[in-house]
């Protein structure tokens, strides 16, 4: 029981948050994005609840651990 | 109690395994990564235990409720 506790925590934990780094600030596009695809100079992603995006730039870095993916414009 | 192990297990269980898609296959690069970013041509990556690696290429896909990063050679 406790397990199953533990396992569902995780799989709904490990999702990531998305930021658009802008003038030195970090602005939230979207939360917890499960599935992020690098495509020709835009990114997709696809959050938990099957919410799409598209943003025209790149990655700037992933954090895991503190469950962030930074985004940037080219 | 139980809730300090859940948090625990959290935050051990969200880095991901890094593969590198081969010849239609895909091959483990370095497990249990926490930060990943992209530099000229190139991709950082960093995993819970300090080890770091480089790899000449990009990211293909990520899926963070997998665990699993994909990179391809350009």
């Amino acid at each position: 029981m406790i397990l199953s506790i533990v396992r569902e925590r995780e799989a709904e934990m490990c999702e990531s948050n998305v930021y658009i780094e802008k003038d030195g600030r970090e602005e939230l596009y979207l939360e917890n994005v499960d599935i992020l695809k690098p495509e020709e100079g835009r990114i997709y992603m696809r959050n938990l609840f099957g919410e799409q995006k598209y943003f025209e730039g790149s990655i700037k870095e992933i954090s895991l651990i503190k469950h962030r993916i930074i985004l940037k414009k080219d």
